[in-house]
């Protein structure tokens, strides 16, 4: 059973690469939404999308599937303004960061059946559709969280869109366990790296003095700063523990370059050095 | 004046980058030592060398320019013992990422007039000629340091090597306003990189709940840890320095999302993001 019909409300970097790989892979109609109408006509242009909506409402009739790939308020407002006028056998689905809000939402709203919430774990630090790419989400891991026990078939359906649709791999997940494993594998790389961009920007010193390295570690800081204020405080607990696991770690570091202990300096360094080369095995 | 030898001691990342875009431009002769037989043989069924030496002594009998592209304690090392034996009118230089102890061995070895260091800022997490490339060290930035003002002379050719031969751009610095440079543009993010991988790597999870963002900014935790234990030793108080300049811009993050201030975690992240987009401009 293939789909024949998505909805795509949001059509930057993430909608955007959602669009245009379903049509890749053959879905026949796929509608898109943009509040910036530049935005919808260059992903129209570029194939992505075979129809424009003028309003997110107008986009979700008629599709088998609607996606909400919006800044994380947004999804929360349509969740509430869309269930009314949703169709009996359209599911909804979003792409956000923080999964308890969504979910907590979407039962609020009386779509226990019909609303299942997906995280894929891919992206970029750029917004905007020009940053959008046909195959962003082949093979990335994507959590989908189920509205409890009554979400189970939505949460099947969204599943099945990821996984043979997007060529990606899904992984059913409780929205509480996601959202505190996110804060330290997603929303802590962030953070870190604002906090370098920070440190380092006040120095004043060229462009040319930062080396690749130091360009790679502070990548996330160009993300959007307003979908990651959201983030941090939809998820604030669980990224305080977060940083403050950071915060010991560096205060380690800190301690062991300052006594000059080279054993356990090289054992921090090389314990480090294994997990990250794992990660590329 | 173009060169016509060229002496490359130490074979890995660096090295054998340096020796492999020499031969490319045109040099005659790249005479090539590592300590691995293995990875001097690779270097020469690349191309990166003409010729595969027996011992640091041999590579740079003849050579115009020669370059350690060691480890950092055995650059120090190699000053020492290559100094008595080099030829009069060959200049030696090396790529080592802490300047003063490489400026005040040369000294202490007679070199003021025969060395200079530098410190081209590119490179890459992976250690051996495996990670060698022709192109790795085209239009990066390298820093070069002199011998006070007895080495003038030698920074100016080991400039000339760095900007005509390798495309690179050269930047003549006090080396220990280098060192001091660094601790903040590489030996930080490089902290933080370990500060994260370490922080991360306890958790006990599997390697797929780590995505692109989480990979790249701890990417340079993969570096060899011996080579950063001496950088981090060799550099200490600039470090530590540094290490507390983002120790403070962390923990100000943690009270910003703590105390949910939306309008100066705001200013925060959109601060950062301007700093961290200003470096692709």
């Amino acid at each position: 059973m293939g789909l024949d019909a998505l909805a795509v409300v949001g059509l930057g970097a993430i909608g955007g690469s959602v669009a245009w790989q379903a049509r890749a892979a053959g879905v026949a109609r796929v509608v898109g939404f943009s509040p910036d109408p530049e935005e919808a006509a260059a992903a129209a242009r570029a194939g992505a999308i075979t129809e424009i909506a003028d309003s997110p409402a107008a986009a979700v009739r008629g599709a088998r599937l609607a996606i909400l790939a919006t800044p994380p308020p947004v999804a929360l407002q349509l969740i509430g303004r869309l269930a009314p006028h949703l169709e009996a056998d359209t599911i909804l689905t979003d792409v956000a960061s923080v999964k308890v809000p969504v979910i907590q939402q979407a039962i609020a709203a009386g779509l226990e059946t019909r609303f299942a919430g997906a995280h894929p774990l891919a992206g970029t630090h750029g917004s905007g559709f020009a940053f959008a790419r046909p195959d962003m989400l082949s093979g990335c891991v994507v959590y989908v969280c189920a509205t409890g026990r009554a979400g189970d078939r939505a949460a099947g359906i969204v599943r099945e869109f990821w996984d043979d649709t997007m060529n990606a791999s899904s992984v059913l997940i409780d929205a509480a366990a996601h959202d505190r494993q996110l804060a330290w594998t997603s929303h802590l790389p962030q953070a870190m790296a604002y906090a370098l961009a920070n440190t380092l920007g006040g120095l004043g010193l060229e462009t040319r003095a930062f080396g690749p390295g130091a360009r790679d570690t502070m990548r996330l800081a160009a993300s959007n700063p307003d979908l990651w204020l959201e983030i941090f405080l939809q998820n604030r607990e669980a990224v305080l523990g977060a940083l403050d696991g950071a915060g010991a770690s560096l205060a380690r570091l800190r301690a062991l370059v300052a006594n000059g202990n080279e054993s356990e300096l090289r054992a921090y360094l090389e314990q480090a050095a294994e997990f990250r080369s794992s990660l590329d095995r």
